[in-house]
């Protein structure tokens, strides 16, 4: 059996019930952490509220050399964790595939994650977001500004009168990436990248989603853009035209 | 301090262990159950499973007098439950609006969704859903068949080559709704709705997300429309072209 266990948002107390219960009856605990990252806690923590081993793969380990997760998933209890919901990566779903296919039985444990978080934190309504996009480093994605594809998502959001959020890139354990380089994109590094296409534009900031201490901010790209947000994670939401209770609710528990 | 609690998907262990500590440190705990339910637990297990009284508050009890409430709240620590994540709904985003602006502070405590559970259990990919839509019963919205809005939604994520991601009407405490109609509609009535505006339309059929048995279902919307889909909740996904990797995924996850 492998269960795969979303360990929510912020930290240790971010799993569920099911999810703390999935991992203190496990045989044997993996977990991978280079796709997203738990930034209110670490391994240590985690392996003693848990108090069980965690065993942790990197990129290679998991996506060149899955064999041992899943022989052990074979004969026992496997539990596979990551930060957030599970299965938000092709690499979770490539690995969830091939334990299907040798029969193995796979269960998922869901967890909270950014997306849901964005609307709920910044009172936008759910139905309104369109679809999602990830605003890589210009150094990642070999250009310069803002990819094509991240402006027309945002233009086809706004077009159909939708919010878009923007998830902000994190490299963590990538080959491609040198260890003096971010690791995780800012709010106002990406507010400026934004700018440039879309000026005048009202941006919403949401600083480390499912902490104790969020932190939601309302201006423009271009005032955001000098701003400090703190520690990461970040995310942004380009709103469409704000209808009246969202316009009330963002004044409410957004700082401008 | 009002904490706003989101209980998650399914039952009372689909609450973060964040969320088990808010309750169990609040001095009265309120909630409410008719935007949504958890069909696999009842308020008597919530209670003892939390080891406290639950004050369930129905619509009128929220919206038009939600006085007891935020005065408790100004006093003493407050939390108010909800199925899901909590502020999807306005009404949770008008309640938390209330509380701010007579300076009571407020969190949130986020839960697990049935819009993360839609692509996690599917294999669909996460940045690939556009809008959402809800299909209200025929009834609800006094006309026959799917709304025009519902129809616009689906075609214009379609034209994007997205998902929709199509909730399904819930009618609990409604004062429009008589006791003896549906409650829940299920996703075959769902199909047969849509087959009609999308013929040899390809759709997944989620039913009891977040539970131990989950069920994935895809076929064409004629032929899901003459299925039984077991216990609610249950939900329905419009796919655009499938990626390869997602046709795989499916392949393996879904029954058909």
């Amino acid at each position: 059996m492998l269960t795969f266990v979303g360990l929510g948002l912020y930290d240790e107390r971010s799993v569920t019930i099911e999810g703390r219960d999935a991992i203190g009856d496990a045989d044997r605990v993996f977990a991978e952490f280079y796709t997203s990252r738990l930034v209110g806690t670490d391994l240590d923590r985690l392996e003693t509220f848990h108090g069980t081993d965690i065993e942790v793969r990197d990129r290679a380990g998991i996506e060149r050399e899955p064999e041992p997760i899943l022989e052990a998933a074979q004969s026992a209890d496997v539990v596979f964790l990551t930060a957030g919901d599970t299965m938000v990566s092709t690499t979770h779903t490539d690995l969830r595939i091939r334990a299907e296919e040798r029969g193995i039985e796979t269960r998922i444990v869901h967890g909270t994650t950014a997306q849901t978080a964005a609307g709920s934190l910044t009172g936008l309504q759910n139905y309104r977001f369109g679809k999602a996009t990830t605003l890589p480093f210009e150094k990642a994605h070999g250009g310069e500004g803002v990819p094509d594809s991240v402006v027309s998502t945002i233009e086809g959001n706004r077009e159909r009168d939708c919010h878009t959020l923007v998830y902000l890139d994190i490299k963590v354990d990538d080959p491609h990436w040198a260890d003096g380089d971010d690791t995780y994109m800012t709010a106002d590094t990406a507010a400026e990248l934004l700018s440039v296409e879309f000026p005048d534009q009202l941006a919403v900031v949401v600083a480390r989603a499912g902490s104790p201490d969020p932190l939601v901010v309302a201006d423009t790209l271009e005032e955001l853009a000098g701003r400090d947000f703190g520690s990461p994670l970040h995310l942004l939401v380009i709103p469409g035209e704000l209808h009246p209770i969202e316009d009330e609710a963002l004044a409410a528990v957004a700082d401008s």
